[in-house]
């Protein structure tokens, strides 16, 4: 009997180009090395669906996968079994038996990404790899940011053409998309946090709105723009697009 | 004119042996960098004098050094200048000139180092080089640890001869220091962090004080074994060296 597994992973994408799997197989990404260390458990392939197709450098905290074995491994042990075969930047948390219709992509409802930068005059060096080091040169205050960009960020909440926030290449036959939620805490010591909500994200969605509230910060954007940008659908008015590293897949809800 | 330049260093320590320079210019510390650095900012030698040795791995957010030069870049903007020769994994953060006899390790009169610990079931791959991955397999809760650690820690709270935590090799003279606050915070998601500042620290002190409240944390070792453990002076009573790459200096009081 086939069971379908459900497993949590938190995995340091750094090194990986990216989850899906790729037709060379020298490209190392975090789905071809999951179905490496699962094969050296199981003892026979097996595919393994992702949640969400991510770009190389962004991060998993929760990342959702799901696959079929017949394995007699029982479904709520499977994560610990299967952690020492796993490279030590990835890790599974949890695993537990499904539905067989449950599909990590398809049966997705809601997902929340965080997005991690850093205002301030000096890079900082510990940040690599995990936060993007945005803007040094600020005319507002740490304070201020966080009132500009979280005033930002609420004129994204809704149901809209989100075109402006699409990077090219994408394969989704809509761009419309509804955001539940989007919110940007202090961490302290310069560093912010977006914490945004969606039925789904077009593709660099969250880097574009990311690099748009960074461009808030700086006052080369308005709050107030982000509505007519929204309606231009046209990416050009956008920000840039925020590098890969400080993208954390933060939970999918199903 | 020689000016006395006291400047703030931020680095990951991941990829140096340490800040000592060695005497093997292969080795690569975080002293012969910044001393190259300045070199191709200067156009001469200029020795540089850090707050602390530190072992490879260690982190610093504050970092302080002092160097005599008679550079005509204006000593408060001397930062800026030398950042653009740093490499990526060490940035400046602030100068100014001080006194003649400023010296970065005897003016000291108090430093506060953070040591990053996490507890729980899962190693995190994104804490890899930043906190411990301490213990998997805990009997108690987080709140547990944070009120069992904090117990022990104030135990260490005075003036004491800390040879109980204090590895071979140290060239102290005296094993008496004086810790003035020590106290572990709750950071969520499994994270603690110990913050202890004291006169001075012995080697490897604040990495057998963070490895002794692990044992704490894993009921290794009660909190009130803590004293008896100073009094004994004697390495074997107290927890193990906790990994250098947890251990971040904060800041240096003068």
């Amino acid at each position: 009997m086939m069971n379908n597994i459900k497993m949590l992973l938190e995995f340091d994408g750094t090194n990986y180009s990216g989850w899906l799997k790729q037709s060379d197989e020298n490209i190392i990404t975090v789905q071809s090395a999951v179905e490496k260390s699962l094969y050296n458990l199981l003892g026979k392939y097996t595919e393994v669906t992702g949640c969400s197709r991510t770009d190389a450098g962004v991060h998993g905290l929760n990342y959702v996968i799901n696959f079929k074995t017949d394995s007699t491994i029982p479904p709520n042990s499977m994560y610990k079994a299967l952690n020492p075969f796993l490279p030590e930047d990835i890790k599974a948390k949890s695993s537990e038996m499904v539905d067989g219709e449950f599909h990590a992509v398809y049966s997705a409802k809601k997902k929340t990404y965080r997005y991690y930068f850093c205002f301030g005059e000096i890079e900082k060096p510990l940040y690599k790899n995990r936060v993007w080091n945005a803007y040094k040169k600020m005319t507002v205050s740490q304070k201020q940011i966080l009132e500009l960009t979280n005033k930002a960020a609420s004129e994204l909440v809704g149901t809209y053409d989100f075109s402006a926030f699409k990077a090219a290449g994408g394969i989704a036959k809509t761009s419309v998309r509804t955001i539940y939620d989007a919110k940007v805490k202090s961490l302290g010591n310069n560093l912010f946090c977006l914490e945004i909500c969606g039925d789904g994200f077009l593709y660099n969605m969250v880097r574009i709105i990311a690099g748009t509230l960074a461009y808030v910060a700086i006052g080369k954007i308005q709050p107030n723009d982000i509505k007519s940008i929204i309606e231009s659908k046209d990416r050009k008015n956008a920000g840039i697009t925020a590098p890969a590293h400080g993208l954390y897949l933060y939970k999918v809800y199903y």
